[in-house]
């Protein structure tokens, strides 16, 4: 009696990916590649650490994942171009798999379970081929070869023995299939929503039960179990950032040189950006909220006006907007708020004239999000270019809008002191700073409120759903407290001692 | 205000690391190497999932660890074999790693935190390195160059711009380093202790609150939870086997091809896999119990016929026993029993000369552990062979016991269906077999029983805390269920539904 996830959990029917294959074949005909072209990916393979045999479970590379829907490593897969028609190849696996590995399925368990129209062995992959390529009288392959704009990384260009004796071009498929994965379908959504929904309720969880005396890897760990068990989740899309206290105006904290290890301290913030990944769709969401569930005065001033800034940018997104002018407006109205809450004097303009609002968000407005977390397509090579001025030359696109994009929309405010007081050493910024004010922001950290979101045909939809305004925080974490259940709290709190 | 995770948790002396710097050094001299050497390793890097931006959480490469204890990636470090003078390379940050990354600190902190007598930057090993060589006369540098006989995998040896200048000596460090990890300090056996006891206490919780209905994945999920909020475990030493029903005839399930996603149902019985790690030092523990915490008989006899072969290694462990012996010795209490049950008649030593144990128990009796699950040094060129025969072939060491070995003890009976009717088919064993009992437990499954210990000078320790006994299990199991809460409960059974 086996059940697959799928059944149990969210459906994610293989329609999504056979309506993908086809949209990438619909742009490839449109760009006049060659029609008896045959697209080939290399998916994912399984990997060590280091020398060892310990496996790094498994995750499928992205281009892949989202062409075939396959979980399983070591495969191959092809499309041809005119007919649409796909192979999967998988890995002939040795008698001694059942015993150490389970079941060795036949294709046509494969070819059910990802409906192809066939699948084969990979080690028949260069015969297969040959045949592929007679039968639609000759051609090219078209090969997976190009940068991602984030990492500075260029994709894994499929290769096997004997790939030489075949044509081969890797220029013409990355930026046409990079470019159908920047819009997504209602059926990718549909995955998008889940788990932003799932996502979203691990942090509900979260704020329910976090306590002063935390350390900060529990808060990780909360969420990590929260999205798996409720929400069939293995994967998180990314390190969880669990930022407490100073540690809310690092960026990236949570990496092994920075792995959430501080103590949570009574009226600290936290912050805390964490998405879980489900079927290789990623969410990403960042909360801010002080960690004993009562805003002070300050903590209420800057988080509503970073919640201010992304509620402007919500509002202004739509189709032919440009990201960067929603950069600029999430900055603006920061430096409006910085100005009412005397932090900052004087005209907003000049401060923007100066770039006084990447002191402090010096990270981008948002980035495009799908099967990657910072998802490709950011800049292509017909788009427009990379910024060079801070805060805008973080941003991940500089795209204008259009229907189907997912983004996240994630304002922020940071007291990085060495950022700060960099720019109290300029004569340049430092004419806006109020030296006094600011100096009790010293160690308040950073607050960044993160919504995933879809453009719509005439704005956007919200697929993110936590609790933004302040009392809502408030009335949620009071609720976690007042139902205080010592058998919960007991589960957590407690930490082994030597 | 930051406290470092070893103060609150389990606290690891860098002395830990120093120690074993200085057995280093002591073998490689008595090995007689040159004495104006330099030990140079380099750690292990930061990655990235395929070609995006995604870290891939860092994990320290294990030799590099074991000497330096060193949490951060991309580092270098020697060690001069005549002094152990030891000295650490850092990666030389970015400016802008304030903003996305944290704190910048000097050397000066490093060489505090780990101990070290100098640390440098990366970018300088190449003039540090020659200096050090010149100080010391000349020398070689010793690098790291092996087999791991477990992945059939290779060391990767320390490589920068400008190391072919340097003369370099890849195959002196590899064999001594490898037979230094194989005998553990009794600091490292402190750290051991440690996180088999945060281990043992998960697998406890699991025990007391699984349910069928389960998916197995949240017996995972609850597992990573427990060892990462109570012990610290941000990793666990290898992808956790969540087996149920017959799927526990799997041996290394919970792969990404059959990823611990079955639905659980009454009667089953649970074979559970999961170890959490420590400061990189690995544990490695199996439960076996039925998922309503009750036994048949049949799995009563089973459990029974298994723990009596795992009591019967550990009665014999002591040094100077061979593990080929130790194996075979399960074996034959594991078929005495199983002719008790009745699933065999016949003289166990004629089963013992066909290997018929091999069907029940195909995998090795237990393995090195230390930082890496399945440790180094399991077979070492001048020590016993790999045996050909089924079963002992598993085996990954054949070594003779000595004191400070740190094993796992894992016999286990399963029945794997297509090895069943393999064995049926063959009249060299199905002759011993009573194929119309076997029937009775097609879909059994099966049960291990992994224990982790230590050798000592006259027999071994017992790092492993879980209950053994039926008793003791059912007893265990039925206090999780007298005080269901259904907080508790509700806290994790719901599935979401799309």
């Amino acid at each position: 009696m086996r059940i697959a996830l799928d059944t149990i959990l969210f459906p994610v029917s293989m329609s999504l990916f056979a309506n993908n294959r086809k949209r990438l074949c619909d742009k490839l005909k449109a760009k006049k590649v060659p029609e008896n072209s045959i697209v080939l990916l290399q998916g994912g393979q399984q990997t060590q650490q280091d020398s060892t045999d310990r496996d790094i479970t498994f995750r499928q590379e992205s281009y892949f994942q989202w062409c075939f829907g396959v979980t399983e490593p070591d495969c191959f897969g092809t499309i041809e171009v005119a007919s649409g028609k796909a192979v999967l190849f998988i890995p002939k696996l040795p008698k001694e798999y059942q015993v150490w590995m389970g079941e060795i399925y036949p294709p046509s368990h494969f070819q059910a379970k990802y409906a192809v129209d066939d699948v084969k062995f990979v080690q028949d992959v260069i015969s297969q081929i040959s045949e592929e390529l007679k039968r639609i009288n000759a051609g090219v392959l078209l090969t997976l070869n190009g940068l991602n704009t984030d990492s500075g990384h260029t994709t894994r260009e499929a290769a096997f023995d004997g790939i030489s004796s075949f044509t081969v071009n890797n220029e013409l498929l990355h930026p046409v299939i990079s470019e159908c994965r920047v819009i997504k379908t209602e059926q990718e959504l549909q995955v998008m929503r889940y788990v932003n929904r799932v996502s979203s309720d691990a942090h509900k969880e979260l704020m329910r039960r976090i306590r002063p005396g935390w350390m900060e890897y529990q808060a990780e760990s909360l969420f990590k179990h929260h999205v798996y068990t409720h929400g069939g989740c293995r994967h998180v899309a990314y390190t969880c950032i669990g930022a407490t206290g100073d540690h809310c105006a690092i960026l990236h904290y949570g990496h092994a040189g920075a792995p959430n290890d501080r103590l949570i301290a009574d009226g600290d913030m936290c912050l805390f950006d964490m998405g879980g990944e489900y079927y290789c769709y990623a969410s990403d969401i960042t909360c801010s909220y002080p960690v004993n569930g009562k805003f002070t005065d300050d903590q209420k001033a800057i988080y509503n006006a970073v919640l201010k800034s992304n509620r402007a940018v919500q509002k202004a997104l739509k189709p032919g907007v440009s990201w960067v002018d929603m950069h600029l407006l999430a900055d603006r109205v920061q430096l409006e708020e910085l100005v009412k809450i005397g932090i900052l004097h004087g005209d907003v303009d000049e401060m923007m004239a100066v770039r006084l609002g990447a002191v402090f968000m010096p990270h981008g407005l948002g980035h495009f999000m799908g099967h990657d977390v910072h998802d490709v397509g950011g800049y292509p090579v017909d788009g427009p270019e990379r910024r060079t001025e801070p805060g805008l030359r973080s941003l991940r696109t500089a795209r204008t809008m259009e229907e189907g994009m997912v983004l996240t929309i994630e304002p922020g405010i940071y007291f990085n002191w060495p950022m700060i007081e960099q720019a109290l050493n300029n004569p340049e910024m430092s004419r806006f700073i109020n030296a006094d004010v600011i100096q009790r922001f010293r160690n308040f950290g950073g607050v960044r409120i993160e919504d995933d979101v879809a453009v719509t045909s005439d704005g956007m939809e919200m697929l993110t759903c936590v609790p933004r305004d302040v009392d809502e925080i408030e009335r949620l974490m009071a609720e976690g407290r007042a139902n205080d259940n010592p058998v919960l709290r007991g589960n957590l709190l407690p930490i082994v001692k030597a």
